[in-house]
């Protein structure tokens, strides 16, 4: 299976000017990839979207039945890709075999879990009948249905290259609603990229779907991005990635003559409540477990829990969670970008004095991220912003409170979070009760006693939350119900059969 | 029942600079009105919006029986303000009592539908169990629910002084949510938006509501309606209004340092296709029916038909419409401002020579609104943007076409609109059904055989749609489901009762 650098534009594998390519990052070696992939030129990404527009009212009008069996073929396509896909995906993430199995799994059910909802939807019209009698005016019949937004664009996430990304949880969404999907691959792990886009190209081929129905192009320069949200052919928007991308293309969509939906899944510090009487009863398993949460995937997933806050008198939990740390090893990171930046960041907060570094893992490799603990009270967390942000990477800080006043203050500073785990008893959970429904309003994943790494597939799970976890609080990106965010009203009035 | 001029901060009636006041305009004189109403203090919005901060809290969990019994006491409310406050709405409106008198009852029945919709939701929370045993990792329990945004402003409309203004759908769906609302009132009826105010302070002092829940200012300076959207204890904006006000509005909100909903419902010409066989059926009771639509209110409701779309040979249905409307009489406009305009567009329409001016009524008064009605054919309309625009008040374009690629090139062209209605056979309907599938996609409520004035109230009703006709498609402002505009989902995770 030779990966061809190419981009595939409805339905065609295109080049573009010879001397624009660039290479995937290996993080395993700290090496570049020999394989050149082909930027796209500006007229391809308009190529791509006009297609997409064509394609939408064919699309739009194949039956739920048909869609399902769309997704359930790309699942198979990607199965039939083989372990040659994990191999590829390894080199260019430098993420396990064994976790990238899992994320593929995860992926497939993902595909599956959307086809059972087109098969048995859960969202039924609105039907209410006419009433010509009704007095001073007659009551109209009217029908509350749902219809597609129409072609979307989607920007894959690096962290997860299955399940955030050309063939993640918001191509999924849109293809399930109805919605022709432009993919902007990302460039951490373009043959995985290509790939995946094989796959879907041949579902379409197989099931004679409209090619212009999925695009997907390579760039790595940021001006094609901009055109795409901004082209008025795109009603929708799919990110999963910085803030600060975010950001500018926040400010580009701004600049559009209409107003689209632009759904982005940013940062989070997924904070951490640990309560007394928890730590009481012993924390030694808990210490355990959020060490482990924050090594899975060394620290680069959405919802790393990048802040434990514990009760002073936690000294054992510290100390466990100290000991712990130090054995571990460091691990890649997935992209140079990624590491320079965590490498900085944690510098910056060794270097400040407000906090401790009580654990440091072993490093390996000097390219590596090394797993990093910090200490410091709610004093200092509370009055300084930047022990708050987040640290894209395997670091958290352990924040120690005296009182209750001092958890309200934590809860009342902190920004949107994707989620937030209390750890308690039921007798904590009571005497914290107003704190713990504080806590609900700033996040979108309320957890009891469990880790936060981990999003269930599932019709009743959120993810997202309140801005920066997420630019648009209404609307989860895991998920069945993901796909309303693609989805839009329509009252049909009077209407016979 | 002596009107104060005063604002409603909080529980609290206050004035501020006895010089900084304005009158309200009386249409049916031309004439200021005699009372003063005093603009608000840039500290008076800042406290109105801490104030509904600081109550949201307790608000929010305030049980749904209890927000249902609370609006209930709103409708009793403005009941017991008896007729006078239609004498005064129809002195600030120039709208005929009988119109207030449907209007109100409009409003009553709005507040009604929510509490019954607070009593017996629609909207159930999605439960799935939890499951240990599953391989390779437990699936945890998850419940989805839905959680009010937080504070909520208001812009009330000129146009339907009861119905969407100050207790209007955006307020009683943002109260039947549980969020707290800050209303900017509209300066076209300032006494009949105090007297509103003046029935939801009665229901909040009844029943010890947080008096943070309401607020109410007036201002005739349009920095305070930008200092109220940029505040970061408001979380989402209510609008109706004009496009031109929305988009300055949405400039200031884009400088927030987060990402809030703004639900804008501007403008919409609310095109109407009469199809062939319909028109050679007998198209005099439609020409009838739509002068009449045309006519409601003088032309300023927001589904008011601006356009009707007619076959070349549909003479005597233009014949009729001329007739007719040049035996009706102008009628008062809302506002000076709203007068002056419309002036000016149908002068504009006049001159301009793609247009025929076929009909114009009486003249009564030189500050009335005269209706007119002009003719075109298809290929002015699709080629010149400017007869497209939405002229707000009783103006309506008749264009002609001669085949259907010209009824395609026209939806094609089309802005995003509130409202269109299809008139024809079943047999006009069965030849145009790609047709109309496209109209579908630029509509929120799609009409066959029946007039776009008249919005009901219920479950199934959709008002909104594309940009422009709405800000934001995924959402509506009329019916129950305009209360989960001012919701969010929330996923509590392993939570046990």
């Amino acid at each position: 299976m030779a990966l061809s650098g190419k981009n595939l534009i409805a339905g065609q594998w295109v080049t573009n000017d010879e001397q624009n390519t660039f290479s995937a990052y290996l993080p395993a070696t700290d090496d570049l990839g020999k394989i050149q992939f082909y930027n796209v030129s500006s007229e391809q990404v308009n190529t791509a979207v006009e297609a997409a527009q064509l394609a939408f009212p064919r699309y739009r009008r194949i039956s739920a039945a048909e869609r399902a069996s769309f997704l359930q073929t790309i699942a198979e396509s990607i199965m039939s890709l083989g372990d040659e896909l994990l191999q590829i995906t390894h080199m260019e993430t430098g993420l396990s075999v064994e976790r990238l199995r899992g994320e593929r799994q995860r992926t497939i059910n993902q595909l599956n879990a959307f086809s059972v909802e087109l098969l048995n939807p859960s969202y039924t019209d609105i039907e209410e009948p006419g009433d010509e009698t009704r007095s001073p005016v007659p009551k109209p019949s009217t029908k509350l249905t749902r219809i597609p937004l129409g072609p979307v664009a989607v920007f894959g996430a690096s962290n997860f290259p299955y399940a955030f990304s050309t063939l993640g949880g918001d191509t999924v969404a849109a293809l399930a609603a109805g919605c022709p999907v432009v993919v902007k691959a990302h460039p951490a792990h373009p043959g995985t990229s290509e790939l995946m886009a094989l796959a879907i190209h041949h579902a379409i081929d197989k099931l004679a779907i409209p090619k212009g129905v999925f695009s997907q192009f390579h760039s790595t320069d940021p001006v094609l991005a901009h055109q795409l949200v901004r082209h008025s052919g795109i009603k929708a928007v799919g990110f999963t990635g910085s803030q600060k991308v975010a950001e500018l293309l926040i400010k580009s969509i701004q600049l559009r003559s209409d107003s689209i939906p632009f759904y982005g899944e940013l940062g989070s510090i997924n904070p951490q409540f640990v309560f007394s009487e928890k730590i009481k009863h012993g924390s030694g398993a808990l210490a355990q477990q959020l060490c482990l949460s924050l090594l899975m995937g060394n620290g680069q997933f959405c919802t790393s829990p990048g802040v434990w806050i514990v009760p002073e008198s936690a000294t054992d939990f510290i100390e466990t969670c100290s000991t712990f740390m130090s054995e571990q090893y460091s691990d890649t990171l997935l992209t140079k970008g990624i590491q320079k930046e965590y490498e900085s960041s944690v510098s910056a907060l060794k270097m400040n004095k407000q906090l401790r570094n009580i654990a440091n893992a072993k490093q390996l490799q000097h390219f590596h991220g090394t797993p990093s603990l910090f200490a410091t009270n709610a004093y200092h967390f509370v009055t300084n912003e930047q022990l708050r942000k987040e640290v894209f990477g395997p670091c958290a800080v352990i924040v120690t409170y005296k009182q209750i006043e001092e958890l309200q203050q934590i809860v009342s500073v902190m920004e949107g979070q994707l989620t937030a785990s209390v750890h308690g008893t039921e007798r904590d959970f009571e005497e914290h009760k107003d704190l713990i429904e504080s806590i609900s309003f700033k996040v979108g994943r309320l957890i009891y006693n469990q880790m936060p790494t981990g999003v269930e597939v599932c019709a009743s799970m959120n993810h997202g939350g309140p801005y920066p976890a997420s630019t648009d609080i209404r609307s989860t990106s895991v998920g069945q119900q993901a796909m309303s965010r693609f989805l839009r009203p329509l009252c049909i009035q009077n209407f016979s059969e």
